[in-house]
């Protein structure tokens, strides 16, 4: 039997996805692109190998209640709310100890929790692989390298290095580099030079290994974590996460902990992958109609091609006359803006901020 | 004491300003370009010279709570909702016998409930010199020719022929002739020219006067008009009023009575009038902002220029990178075209109906 483990990071706050995303129903929250969350669709995929009791769910701490109804399967404990956010290595940190307090020999696979992966089946094949290539080599750390179609300049890249074997029938490398987000030559160079992959923030580690690499590289974390895992499960932990989680260092567990290991090994992921990065998802999640327009919801599209349009809770959205536009509907707020600036999101959202309109944030 | 009694004719469905007008929110009862329903500020602006009292509002049956809600000082019994929309002519008709049962020597001035008018002291004096004219000419109709100030080619025109007089000040005149919509030459032509004016479907007449006319033009709709009429007030009113009405010839007043009369008179209305006839009605009404926006609501525009904004119901709406568009979001639904196509929105709810989403129109 599998003792594999699954960290399901659900921190994120999603804003390119305004106006859908909110601060109280983020990106990981909404069935973008589908009928079922995406926090929902990842805990689902990983099927029996790794059932609900065997999950853990991180995210803020103002989400808790929410994720706890969305998958009801998954021990209450075992969805910790962050009270704030201290980006992934504290996340990765407090996971790595909470698992294994709860199974110190568990394979802990570690996802973000608003990605789509596909065939599923195909999926955990690899975690499979995954798990027999750390039960070989148990103090190191794996990432899975996601095949990369296009010479993407929005994600890391890994650099695959010699042969480390072959586990559960999948080839395993030992990574070479990491490869900071690269300018499109770079891309291009890689793409086509094959031996690379997108580093998706995926990645397979037992508790030991992951716990004495936080201890080598962020002591001060490190130490800091050691009374919130202790804690965990006990009368204390509301006020001990409460009281010592905000003050834990800010940093990547890419930037803190991953990059400075030696002997990380890569597991190539040949699969459908998609991290519904922004609205342009759609484009790959739903079919477009013959001028090109892809639509989500009651949607009227006249006179006009290439736009993405969403609409939400019910409502409808009708356009006649526009090309190349997003047009997102919600009850309460409107988006318009131009298909090649999906980005532009960000800076709307900051204006709306700025204009005291938080109330639809 | 002026004898001046009003007729709102309150029945256009609006559909121009989807999704702000519905069905059971038509366009007179939408706050366009300002805080006050079109109805409520056609009823106010006539003031202390014709009072609630003396205000006779024609609706849609479906409308009539809502426009009692809204004028609560008009008669209940004077807020008249037709069963079925049978255009002007039996709305004006209707009107004229009312009236003469409730005061056979008054003057009526019947006026679209959606206008806006200014400044209202001017367009009382007018009123009054209508009512003068008429006093000296107790059988003819007056026709208000609102003075052009563009080559508009979606209105009616006047052609005035000879003065009549001088009356309460103004100057009236015989009408010429009555300008089908014209093509742009000819509009040009007529503003350069002088004398003529737009048909904006403000009038004043006697009831004596227009019954007359319609026995003689319209002696069908004349006949079926008169027990309805005859029921007024009475307990047989609903009934009569539900069972005669929906058989009325239906044409509009314009065609079927005014242009075929031959001594009406014109009274020019050389004030500020806006129909409100589409969208882009609100750049007249508003203000713009150094980027030709116009905003009405919560509303972010970011790298945009010259675009239309409406957000209804306490929404937000955010646009960014786009110009020349027009924006409007209400709870349910949200319309985005572009600016110099405002009357494609007719179209829009055309294609609405035909694919089964009445539940926004």
């Amino acid at each position: 039997m599998s003792s594999l483990f699954a960290v399901l990071m659900a921190g994120g706050s999603g804003t390119r996805f305004w106006p859908a995303s909110r601060g109280a129903r983020p990106k990981q929250l909404l069935p973008l692109g589908g009928e079922v969350p995406l926090l929902a669709r990842t805990s689902a995929r990983l099927g029996d190998l790794v059932p609900p009791e065997r999950q853990l769910v991180v995210t803020g701490a103002h989400l808790v209640d929410a994720v706890r109804a969305m998958l009801p399967d998954v021990p209450a404990a075992q969805v910790i709310g962050e009270p704030a956010a201290r980006d992934t290595a504290a996340c990765v940190g407090l996971a790595a100890g909470v698992v294994g307090r709860l199974d110190p020999d568990a394979t802990v696979v570690a996802m973000p929790a608003d990605q789509l992966i596909a065939p599923e089946a195909a999926f955990r094949e690899h975690l499979l692989a995954a798990e027999s290539a750390l039960a070989a080599h148990p103090t190191r750390v794996l990432v899975f390298g996601v095949e990369p179609t296009r010479p993407e300049t929005g994600y890391g890249w890994l650099r695959r290095g010699a042969s480390v074997g072959t586990f559960g029938g999948k080839e395993v490398f030992a990574l070479d580099a990491f490869v900071e987000k690269p300018d499109l030559a770079r891309a291009e160079a890689m793409l086509e030079a094959g031996g690379h992959a997108w580093n998706a923030g995926l990645f397979a580690f037992r508790p030991s290994a992951m716990t004495a690499a936080f201890a080598e590289h962020l002591p001060q974390l490190h130490e800091g974590l050691l009374p919130v895992v202790e804690a965990w499960g006990d009368a204390a932990w509301t006020d001990t996460l409460a009281a010592r989680f905000p003050t834990l260092h800010k940093v990547s567990v890419d930037k803190g902990v991953m990059e400075k290991l030696s002997d990380t090994l890569v597991l190539p992921l040949p699969l459908d992958w998609d991290d519904v990065g922004s609205w342009t998802a759609l484009e790959r999640l739903l079919d477009a109609d013959a001028a090109g327009n892809v639509t989500s919801g009651d949607a009227v599209v006249l006179d006009g091609r290439d736009n993405i349009v969403s609409a939400t809770d019910g409502g409808v959205v009708a356009i006649k006359g526009v090309d190349g536009l997003i047009v997102v509907h919600t009850p309460d707020a409107t988006l318009v803006c131009r298909r090649d600036d999906a980005q532009g999101v960000k800076a709307i959202v900051a204006e709306l901020e700025k204009r005291g309109l938080r109330r639809v944030l």
